[in-house]
């Protein structure tokens, strides 16, 4: 059935599933928050860590650490200022390009990430992958990179 | 190989898959946002008044509209407020149990509603359900269910 703008109406299994898609992100998100509560962590730190622990020189441009969380810049900003407060990261300024802000882990923020990497991914596995299907993983890597592609390059775009 | 205290570490798949999950649910959020800006309404609130539209007699109870939103009751409650202005919704005290308040939609918020549905409907199209494989949409929600589920029982537990 057509909607009055000449598009077809979702079936149920496609309103159910970007719902779901989106209501599991949430809920996720939260969780994983939750699990990393115990040591003084965000699921939002967590990520920064992560970004920067995999990272050349455990370092990034500020610009690139905007980019790679999907955040306001105004946001990130703030989080790194808290994150710097308790020793995890230090901010950096190019001595080549004055106006380029680099974050870089600590020795605490590394090793921080160190000790909590296995108990995140033991949340990672007991609220998501260990409830997936096996082969939905691979399945999910597959579809959802096109999606992910388009929506980096829509971003922004009025 | 096993972290440090027994867990499995995920494979290249199964870290993707999750990461990849949240990515897209952040980027579809945004674009979903952006595309409603044009009407003056934000994801969140088309959120609101879908729940509401599919409700008996276009209400609920703000508690299950919390529930249903899965955002803090304080976010939803400031968001109410702010739909009530707009003249979308309004909020009602229930006569038998006056701890109890529902939000109502409007004849406005109704007609928001049948008039931008449409629109909303070609941009999940757009950005999410045609960039997928044709059988995803009902493979995701047979395997994302029983996640929502257990999140949903999980919530809110240390």
């Amino acid at each position: 059935m057509e909607t009055r703008n000449g598009t077809l109406w979702l079936t149920a299994d496609e309103q159910s599933s970007w719902r779901i898609h989106l209501e599991v992100g949430k809920l996720l998100t939260h969780r994983l928050d939750r699990e990393l509560r115990p040591f003084g962590l965000r699921y939002s730190d967590y990520e920064i860590l992560a970004h920067l622990s995999e990272s050349p020189g455990h370092r990034m441009r500020m610009s690139d650490l905007v980019r790679a969380t999907l955040h306001y810049k105004s946001r990130v900003s703030q989080q790194v200022t808290r994150m710097e407060t308790a020793g995890l990261v230090y901010r950096e300024i190019c001595e080549s390009d004055r106006r380029a802000q680099y974050v870089v882990l600590t020795e605490q923020g590394r090793e921080t990430i160190r000790m909590v990497a296995p108990h995140h991914v033991a949340a990672v596995r007991e609220h998501f992958i260990d409830l997936l299907p096996a082969d939905l993983p691979a399945t999910l890597c597959k579809a959802l990179t096109p999606v992910a592609e388009h929506l980096r390059a829509v971003r922004g775009k009025a």
